[in-house]
């Protein structure tokens, strides 16, 4: 008698790739359901943060090795044998599990194959006396979307589940080389081209600092991760801002290279393949606790990224004790300050931050700081950039999606949508509409005088991440401060500044101006009391960005621990010479 | 009366254009028809070198100042006012005229505009007491496709005639900004897709060493304006090899960078705009007299091209006094031989000239030279580059042919073939294959141990520019040796060595060994004695090309130095201390 099922062939998949992932996870590692928070969240139910359960749960060892050290004293302390590797990553991993079960942060927990790869480098600085490498013993989490032989890419899309990868991504052999361990993948959105990490085999990931809003993606899962202090470095890839807008989400510090910078080959496939060398090339970036771990991390990284990735170019990253020489005209470093996109108004808090920082600038003796009038070629840069990314019509996306008869999660179901590949032609003249704009936004960092000579003027943008607070869950939508970036390949970083407090929120106060577009429509809408509560911005993060021209990826990561210093109070400006 | 007229459209068109370019030669500057060589050259007539008819013609301070000179010491004594810039400017000028009645290598000759920008020089220097910029007075020429406003960029074609710029391309600013004068706009094959400098407009360029041989192309006439010392530098382009064969071909050096470290901008556009943006990029490189000129060069370019050119990155050119640091285990330069590139055997002098070099650079106790083996990929990317060139389908260049009714060269109607451009999906399925090799290529730069760390293994790589010494007019056709370094973005430069001699030629000796391609029997036959007369070889130039990996160009610059210096005899193995 045939079994008649009402299933749709995705369900099952769905159901035992979640019970393999939740079978990952040793039992004495699993939590009291006490520490559970209630499903679905509730404004009502007060404070949705979660970040400091794991405190109650680990050891103190856990707790020290997991939350006291920075790459480089966790490094010193298993070189200098303070601790064993071992003992480092199952404190992390320990972590990292806890981590997901508040916030269902991962896809693949590696903490078995990461353990073994510890008690490895255990053995190997025994036998040789030296460490492996550079990293030897460095939790590091990865994206889903990067292969690791034997383990799935599968981005929560039932149809790439149980098809373990055959070989790792370039960038996974260059950081095992050095001799960090990998202790997990985590969570994106489905199709990734969404900025709330759900989907529907894996679920949604929830936002530690507020679980009312969004974790954001498309490295959601990463963002969440590195902020719970799962990995102390998280590697995400960014095309509209995806390392970025998930570390303003989860309050960590990001980092979006060049292209060429890190190893981007070796991704799940979910477009037609060299699709994005056609159009817009996404980046692998980082995400981490401090931008002195970017700095410590991307030291060892950048001069080898030429030795494993096919689209990497040798770069050094130098010692940061050179004296950092600017382009004011007494070598101070030439920061200019970019408010508005050109398409949506800055929400107040957003404005507020960018206050204040440029302000503790302003004060620092080796700073200028200059207002940036917004290019038109910024705004204009936003629509071609949604035409290049979208040219392969999603038609990979969308076989995937049919052969298992997998639903779009409701988020996605107004955004996603296919058509045929755009004509070659076609792309052609996005990509010289690309090389006009490009042309545009190199004039903001020059000056020329009467006879035509050119100096450099501005050494870095800052800029908001968004021109709202973190918003509520499924709220996000404006990509405009991030994925122009990506289209010019200016690297770009973000900088987490303090917490929303009620004196931000101008609670009665309406928003002043006419809204500029259909987003700044849409932006203003986070704004308005009668849409939204705006207590629920209430302890989540304010960031700001940072942005250098192509390739100058090592100044980014100095200039971004400088403004960090001075924000944050721990560089003062240099005493003058009496 | 209607007037019936058998001309066709360009006809008229390229008359006037000749017309307009001989009404540029001063009077004063026309030269004696004794000087002029025998049209068309002959076999029979004996050496066909006319490098030497200047000194014949110029005076005693125009011979010094455009034989003497570095690009260093020129600017030297400008700066020191031993000479002003309109002398200097005035010198090349009248040489780069007598040139280019013997050679026919210029399509736009800008005395009269460099003059007056010589005599603003001075006019500067004297007001300011200091030069204009780093490159003040220093001639320049400059191929025919980069666009100077009011001139123009016709590259020969009859419908591009008559057609001004109506600006400079960002390279041209960028070389006015610093000082330097350009002399004249070069000449081009038509289309710009064979090797032999030759158009209906402008006529064929002829080689100066031998006239009998080709002068090469696309960048043929600044290969000859450089050799016959008319500019000190001469800027091409190169996508299969344009700037390293006319290099090779007028015993010149040349400097192939990668993508993004000269601008490229503001050219002659004969493929619809931008499909070099999704096939392959060519780029802006250099001719010059020696390596210790381009480096001079590069290195007041390269820290400011990303101020001018949207598709520069920031890139510094640093003191050679450095000490250079290889992959030795001792930190010796590693350079790897690479004697087929798989498809075309390469020639018996061809072969010799590698002997030689590698051996000289054996005996230098900083160098380490390793052979190496064809890698298939570089086989394989000949055609995966072919193809992407072709994307475009030619539709443009048919186009304006059509236009003024122009016929193809003869050397080109069997080349030129038009077709509809390609499906995006097909290019994207290229550019799969492109990565595909790329990563295959990467692996020969570095070893792996067995834990799969990598190093570094090679520094460099020598090979051939041409499996052939320098072929007869329109007989060039082996690009396999140059244009894969373009698709790989692989910075390359040429040395030239020494010139063919009686020994090289063994006559009577045929070659041996089997045909590996087709490819290779058209390289065969330009050996074999009973069709070609190897003696046509003797006094042409043999050289060898420089590779190294994507981004490395000012590494190549110093390794270039290093083995020219090595080979030539002037930088000795140093002393060890005893």
């Amino acid at each position: 008698m045939a079994v008649i099922s009402s299933e749709m062939p995705w369900e099952p998949i769905a159901r035992r790739k979640q019970s393999d992932r939740d079978g990952c996870i040793p039992s004495q590692w699993r939590i009291s359901s006490a520490y559970l928070p209630k499903d679905p969240p509730c404004f009502a139910d007060g404070p949705q943060n979660v970040l400091d359960v794991p405190l109650k749960i680990l050891s103190k060892e856990e707790i020290d090795i997991t939350e006291h050290y920075t790459v480089t004293t966790l490094l010193e302390e298993i070189s200098r044998k303070r601790f064993s590797a071992e003992a480092v990553i199952d404190a992390f991993c320990h972590r990292a599990a806890v981590a997901h079960q508040l916030t269902n942060c991962l896809t693949e927990p590696l903490f078995k194959q990461a353990a073994e790869r510890a008690r490895f480098l255990d053995r190997y600085m025994d036998e040789n006396g030296t460490t492996f490498g550079p990293l030897h013993g460095l939790p590091v989490s990865v994206k889903d979307t990067f292969d690791i032989k034997g383990v799935d890419s599968s981005t929560g899309l039932a149809a790439l589940c149980f098809k373990p990868a055959e070989r790792n991504a370039p960038l996974v052999d260059l950081l095992l080389s050095l001799g960090a361990v990998i202790v997990a993948k985590t969570n994106v959105p489905q199709t990734l081209s969404c900025l709330d990490s759900i989907n529907n085999v894996f679920g949604r990931t929830m936002n530690p600092v507020n679980r009312l809003c969004t974790a954001g993606g498309s490295s959601g899962g990463e963002g969440v991760m590195v902020a719970m202090k799962g990995s102390l470095i998280g590697i995400g890839t960014d095309l509209g801002g995806s390392v970025r807008i998930p570390a303003m989400a989860n309050g960590v510090y990001s980092f979006k290279p060049s292209n060429s910078r890190l190893p981007y080959g070796g991704q799940a496939v979910l477009v037609t393949e060299s699709m994005t060398r056609l159009g817009v090339q996404p980046v692998a970036g980082l995400l981490a606790r401090s931008i002195d771990d970017i700095n410590s991390f991307m030291k060892e990284l950048v001069p080898r990224t030429s030795l494993w990735g096919e689209d990497c170019v040798f770069g050094e990253w130098t010692d940061s004790s050179r004296r950092l020489q600017g382009a004011g005209s007494n070598g101070e470093i030439v920061i200019g300050v970019l408010r508005c996109d050109g398409n949506c108004t800055i929400l107040p808090p957003v404005d507020k931050i960018l206050d204040e920082v440029t302000s503790s600038l302003k004060k620092h003796a080796n700073i200028k700081v200059v207002e940036v009038s917004t290019p038109t070629a910024w705004a204009k840069a936003q629509s071609v950039m949604d035409k290049l990314i979208g040219i392969d019509g999603g038609v990979l996306v969308r076989k995937l999606l049919e052969s298992t008869e997998e639903p779009l999660v409701p988020s996605m179901q107004s955004r996603f949508k296919t058509s045929e590949p755009s004509k070659l032609t076609e792309v052609a003249q996005l990509q010289t509409r690309r090389t006009e704009l490009e042309y545009e936004m190199l004039q903001i960092w020059s000056e020329m005088d009467r006879y035509g000579r050119r100096r450099r003027r501005l050494d870095a943008i800052i800029c908001p991440v968004a021109p709202h607070p973190v918003p509520e869950i499924d709220r996000y939508n404006t990509l405009g401060y991030t994925n122009a970036f990506v289209m010019l390949d200016y690297p770009a970083g973000t900088i987490p500044i303090r917490d929303v407090v009620e004196q931000d929120l101008r609670l009665g106060q309406p928003l002043d101006g006419e809204s500029l577009s259909s987003s700044d429509q849409g932006c203003r809408v986070l704004w308005d009391e009668k849409t939204v509560n705006r207590k629920v911005y209430l302890g989540t993060h304010l960031s700001v960005q940072v942005v250098v021209p192509r390739l100058e990826d090592e100044r980014l990561g100095r200039i971004m621990a400088l403004i960090d210093g001075v924000v944050k109070g721990h560089t003062t400006s240099p005493k003058l010479p009496q």
